[in-house]
């Protein structure tokens, strides 16, 4: 790591630069549920990612195009895939923010603007990570490819079929990407994986439309239908009834339980910050455990009849019920669609079953060769030990790269935890944005210096 | 009944000259839930009931005043106590009114216009018939009160102090009240009771607001807690397990199942009308004793989360579910409650029940001494037998004259089937106004006749 000091300091030099950069990307929108400016930003940070070395091209998919840009320093190199993405969430709304979404503005320390931490600032910080070798060093350490999609917002429609589609051009070691924030204490992650996600609507019809409760109390209710479906499908205890739900499940491994419990919670204090006291069912289970290992099974909208202001007396003729769940490996969506139809099917035949979207799970092993490397880079950065974690609780398109591809999948996030990201006055803190910067210096320089 | 002939060719005679009178009182719009001409009308009225020879006041109550008339033939006579309701629905959606609802406007033998039917046709009806004695025979037949309230469409709520309130001059023997539709066959009908309600809301709350459904899955869900206490209040085979919710239940009598069992059903073409093929549990009820004898426990309402289109990954905050339960003696709505109330407090104690409103039921026996008169009254009228209905499946505040005065209350509803009351372009088929203008006749005839 005899360049990694020069290399730092090469990236503080540069810093304002760097800065003024990241500003002119954030000025151009590129909001991806509107269709504004994502053609405008792709030409855009093509232009940087060739300053940076690297060979670009606009790939086709069935919705906005991917940016891609490689680099084979030499083919006997690892090679790691960066993924990022170049789309922006909706501005609205407007009146809150500050200063203009667009116009990139330095306050206090911070970059504020739409995109300036999710994702332009983080994907930039890899670009910035690339100038500083080439400029100081004429080359890349390993061989680096960069995937750029520009419909993450809309939750990757299109990103699964490019990567099956695209199999030879992504070949890599390992996939590296950077989005989302930091621990909440300041302290750098290193994210091993995600829950996937299963997303269904259950359908219940009665009357052909809403009847007088009194004078028409003849009808199927389709509300107590619905009552009596869903207490079959999880039950008061807080576990699923759902027959196999839990079959694929596979249990943390002692690395993972090692690492969770190293991570910092002060749960009274998490509790009262979501304005509650206690842990729902099942008993038994910690925080972290809830997050990263267990699935779920949740009622996301519920809704029949009448449920404005006071009182209406009908028996509603219909009940709908969207239930998303939260799956971890090695549960996949379809089969628990499937294991979901079949206990519908056999309680209550009527009610239609709608699949409105799947994500399955991934989890990258602790154990992976790229874990050790990614984790000294952060720590070269940040001079503090980043914490582990098994997986994040949400749902990202990870299993792109981990079961399309077969990599190892390394998510180190770069932002803030106050970005407010999705929400007005976006912003980047910029001393994370140098630490991401030399995050990603530092892991690069970390795995090429890994022996073969 | 030698009168009769004459007092029904009278009728007759002034027929164009009565729906000219009821269009005049069409034509002054008294809609109770925007106030909207209220007093006005009640003036009319007053002196329509003056020129039947009633004696008349404007009485108030907390809300709109109650229109009052009287007249004492003979205190050694028997005493009826009319009711019926000045006030109308709103008229929104106005442009599906063929003619303006307050221009009132004969087409096909039908009078059209806000009111024409509920209530104006009806009461005016029954002042139509007094004037038929007074101006033929000089006298009533019989001693007469009548009760006209002001807030009936908003669920009367001042009728039943106003009751407590003023028991001496409301004191008759029995309660004879029009409204609502004929049976759908045209043939007339005897209605000697309604059902009761009670209107609960239970709330239920987790965290202080929705929160992210995997990112968050550490909070309380209060969809889930709703639909696991609901599924305890009644039972997937549709029976109240509300402990002692049945306890209350006055079996019908022998008269009152063979009343019903005379009532026509084509129960396969109902319920396709309403779109559905099947009865629903609990097994073993047939549709008029559920209408009528059956208490229920109906959601409403349910409302939980996310209901829009597509779909939100949240963990609901609230939830809210909208109970109806009808009611039949001898069920009392504040005992229900509390029942309902220790329910939910024994099985999930945070979950908050609010009143929203209650109205004992009310029967009146079949085997009243009434009903013979009241009967005949009506053959005499229509030339057709009527019906008994023991009970009406919805509610109307029928117990203020049942209970609070302790009287038989005969409902006797002279409209047609579809009078669209309440919609646009409600109705009242000049035949049956006239047929009901006879129906009061006879049936103040024949009670007249009556053995004291």
């Amino acid at each position: 790591m005899a360049d990694l000091e020069r290399l730092f300091a090469f990236v503080d030099q540069r810093r304002d630069a760097f800065v003024a950069e990241l500003s002119e990307l954030v000025r151009q929108p590129s909001i991806s549920s509107q269709d504004v400016g994502l053609e405008a930003y792709a030409e855009q940070i093509r232009a940087v990612m060739a300053r940076a070395g690297l060979e670009t091209r606009l790939l086709p998919t069935a919705g906005k195009p991917v940016v891609f840009g490689q680099r084979i320093a030499d083919p006997a190199r690892r090679t790691v895939l960066i993924y990022g993405h170049y789309d922006v969430q909706p501005v609205d709304p407007l009146d809150e923010w500050v200063t203009p979404p667009f116009e990139p503005s330095v306050r206090d320390g911070r970059l504020y603007g739409r995109g300036s931490s999710d994702n332009k600032g983080q994907h930039f910080a890899h670009l910035a990570a690339l100038r500083a070798f080439m400029d100081l060093l004429g080359e890349l350490p390993l061989n680096v490819k960069m995937l750029l999609e520009g419909e993450e917002e809309m939750s990757s429609p299109h990103l699964a079929a490019f990567v099956e589609a695209n199999r030879d051009l992504l070949a890599a070691d390992f996939a590296l990407t950077s989005d989302g924030p930091l621990h909440e204490s300041g302290r750098p992650l290193l994210l091993l994986g995600v829950r996937g996600l299963l997303y269904v609507e259950l359908r219940a019809r009665g009357a052909n439309s809403d009847v007088h409760s009194g004078n028409r109390s003849v009808v199927p209710s389709p509300a107590w239908e619905m009552v009596h479906l869903l207490a079959s499908m999880r039950s008061a205890a807080g576990r699923a009834l759902v027959d196999g739900f839990y079959d694929a499940v596979r249990p943390p491994t002692d690395a993972e339980r090692a690492a969770v419990a190293q991570l910092p919670l002060d749960l009274p204090a998490t509790l009262a910050r979501l304005g509650t006291t206690r842990l729902p069912p099942p008993e038994g289970l910690g925080y972290y455990e809830r997050l990263m290992f267990e699935p779920t099974l949740n009622i996301a909208g519920l809704v029949s009849g009448y449920g404005g202001p006071g009182g209406k007396t009908i028996i509603p003729s219909r009940a709908v019920a969207k239930l998303d769940m939260r799956l971890v490996p090695d549960q996949e969506p379809e089969q628990i669609f499937q294991l979901v139809q079949r206990h519908v099917r056999e309680r209550a035949p009527d009610v239609e079953v709608v699949w409105m979207g799947g994500v399955p799970p991934s989890r990258t092993p602790l154990e992976n060769p790229y874990a050790r490397a990614v984790l000294d880079g952060l720590a070269d950065a940040h001079g503090v030990e980043p914490y582990v974690v098994p997986s994040l609780g949400g749902t990202l398109p990870d299993y792109v790269f981990t079961r399309i591809l077969g990599l190892p999948s390394l998510l180190v996030p770069y932002a803030n935890a106050d970005q407010a990201n999705h929400a007005p006055n976006e912003n980047f803190a910029l001393d994370l944005f140098v630490k991401g910067i030399k995050s990603t210096v530092a892991i690069l320089a970390r795995v090429a210096a890994m022996p073969r």
